[in-house]
């Protein structure tokens, strides 16, 4: 199959391109740098430096053979869009392509603008795109769990029947969000469900949650081909951060007091969780929702699995409340459904002692040798 | 109060400006003409010329005595908002804003890019202003009942509790709508209502249905203060289009079954409601939603009464079908909620023989004097 991967920089979206490459698909990736360029900008660097995708597919090629096609540019320029469509012709688009920060988004003014339009403009693009130049494509859409927020009540698969007054219909599942980058997700699935119905377009919307972890298949042993790890408070997601924070003897910084709840996956989890979609598309007309996590945890239950694994390897792993900088409930309800992707064949890669104890054995390496540097 | 009226120039925006004139209010009109360019584009003029607001100013001062404030730029661009912000600091912004017309949007891909870019980067700018430089501030926003579509369960006034498997919670009632135009809406809705709780925002969505009418209190006898009035299938909303028909002879369009039904309201209510609006802010953090509509129509009783009264008049009004160009269900329930409004005080100008009757024969008139120049 022709798949193109829209932000095939990123931290997923590079990954996803090697393993999807390495089961024989025809590859291209497009990305404008925006992610390297944000963190450049607010100074926060991830852990370790990663090339770029001319050097990435390069690597790659050298490693297994496969050719990757690579597009430089902005998403939001029609102009582009169309160069990459009509050149590459895909059977699938996987949509990576968002400013990806909530506490970026939220910094001031113009971090909110970029995020905005970009987001806003890159979506609408695939869209015009998909139905002007393939309208058979299959756009498979990064979404969050973050778009329901915390509601009172269970969480469903993107959808729920509504039984009113003595009369039902089924609608998207509310939304509500605690962050402006997940309030354009939101606004994503607005556009794309609008559409998906005026154009029969076929749409797979993944509600993910956080994602942790570096090692994939295709990665293992190359370094070089590792994806970005961001340990920050505006690009890392925390338990990336709770890893970084215990090898280098800072405590662990829980927001608040610690008791927000949420759905988690292994990288590895997110390729497979991909290509399960990819390889299930819906009918034309059709917008599928999945639920796309494996467990969940409080962030407080986080902080202590880092805190045992870490004081097992000898760290002195402390964990310390700050004030929560966000607006969010801190103790609250929640039950998401997560059953569509497994019903597809999803085996989950839980989050042992074992997985943990990889992820941190590797960053305090990495630690050592730029110590050494 | 100082009151800044975004869109000062539209079919709502310049009666709107008038009308809280002549009710003492200072007052401030922003536009950059962008209907009037898009008509002149699509070759869809109003039925008679508008004086620009240059001249619409000038001639209202000299009727009342009132001075209006005018700033004639882009809203989308943020130095622009500043500077009127900065200049006329307002205690309440009416926004009107937008591209607002469904069809428009759905013309083709740079139709559908400008309503997206237009409407969605005003709103941004606009909660970012207010953020800034006037936390108090009141946003009116204009939405509309084409956000709920046409669901199969009753249409609550904005918000729905929802019951699901023993647990409850409140959330934005569903919206699903029939164009991008109005989908740019739920979007809006959507920003509004994520600032709403992370700021403290004051703002209320008035979620109105189409509009019918030309006369206010403020321009009877005045012809040159009438707003735009569009008749064609873009900018007109539909019983202006069959009024205009009836007069020319044209047999009255009706799409499809013609079983569509609205809710519809009076331009003078329309200005009553927008007045009620301000007189009643919600507390900070609150979203305040009224459904703003005085009576619900299917087109074929619009299109009947029409016929009706320009029978009346010795016009010879035929209806014909023709086929739908919208996806939208031409045989549904539909039962909104509306009392909101008319708990604040909203007394509702309803559609008689004798308002339409008005109407048709000013329109004849206008249509005479068009063939004698």
């Amino acid at each position: 199959m022709r798949i193109l991967i829209l932000g095939g920089d990123g931290y997923l979206g590079w990954p996803t391109a090697m393993h999807l490459s390495a089961k024989g698909h025809e590859i291209a990736v497009a990305d404008n740098y925006l992610r390297r360029q944000l963190c450049r900008e607010e100074d926060v660097e991830p852990l370790f430096e990663t090339p770029n995708l001319i050097q990435r597919t390069k690597l790659w090629k050298a490693v297994s053979g496969y050719e990757i096609n690579l597009f430089i540019g902005d998403l939001t320029q029609w102009d582009f869009v169309t160069e990459i469509f009509n050149h590459f012709k895909p059977d699938c688009i996987v949509h990576y392509a968002e400013q990806p920060s909530a506490p970026y988004s939220m910094l001031n003014r113009r971090a909110a603008t970029c995020t905005l339009q970009n987001n806003l403009m890159v979506t609408a693009n695939i869209i015009f795109a998909v139905h002007e130049l393939c309208p058979e494509a299959h756009i498979v859409k990064l979404g969050t769990m973050g778009e329901y927020g915390t509601p009172n009540i269970d969480i469903e698969e993107g959808w729920i029947e509504i039984d009113h007054k003595n009369r039902k219909d089924t609608f998207l599942y509310p939304r509500q969000a605690g962050s402006l980058y997940h309030t354009t997700k939101i606004m994503d699935t607005d556009l794309l469900w609008f559409y998906v119905r005026m154009w029969d377009l076929r749409v797979t919307d993944l509600m993910q949650g956080p994602v942790y972890g570096l090692f994939t298949d295709e990665n293992i042993n190359q370094n070089q081909l590792l994806p970005f790890f961001n340990y920050d408070e505006l690009f890392g997601t925390v338990l990336n951060r709770f890893v970084v924070q215990a090898v280098a003897g800072y405590p662990l910084t829980v927001y608040g007091k610690g008791g927000q709840t949420r759905g988690y996956l292994n990288i590895k989890d997110t390729l497979n969780c991909i290509r399960l979609a990819i390889e299930n598309p819906p009918s034309p007309g059709k917008l599928q929702i999945f639920n796309q996590f494996t467990e969940t945890f409080s962030v407080n239950e986080l902080a202590d699995m880092v805190k045992h694994v870490g004081n097992q390897m000898g760290l002195n792993v402390k964990i310390q409340s700050i004030e929560n900088p966000r607006k969010e409930a801190e103790d609250h309800y929640y039950n998401p459904k997560h059953t569509g992707l497994t019903e597809l064949g999803l085996e989950p890669n839980f989050l042992t002692d074992t997985v943990l104890a990889q992820l941190m054995e590797f960053v305090a390496r990495k630690a050592v040798s730029a110590a050494l540097e």
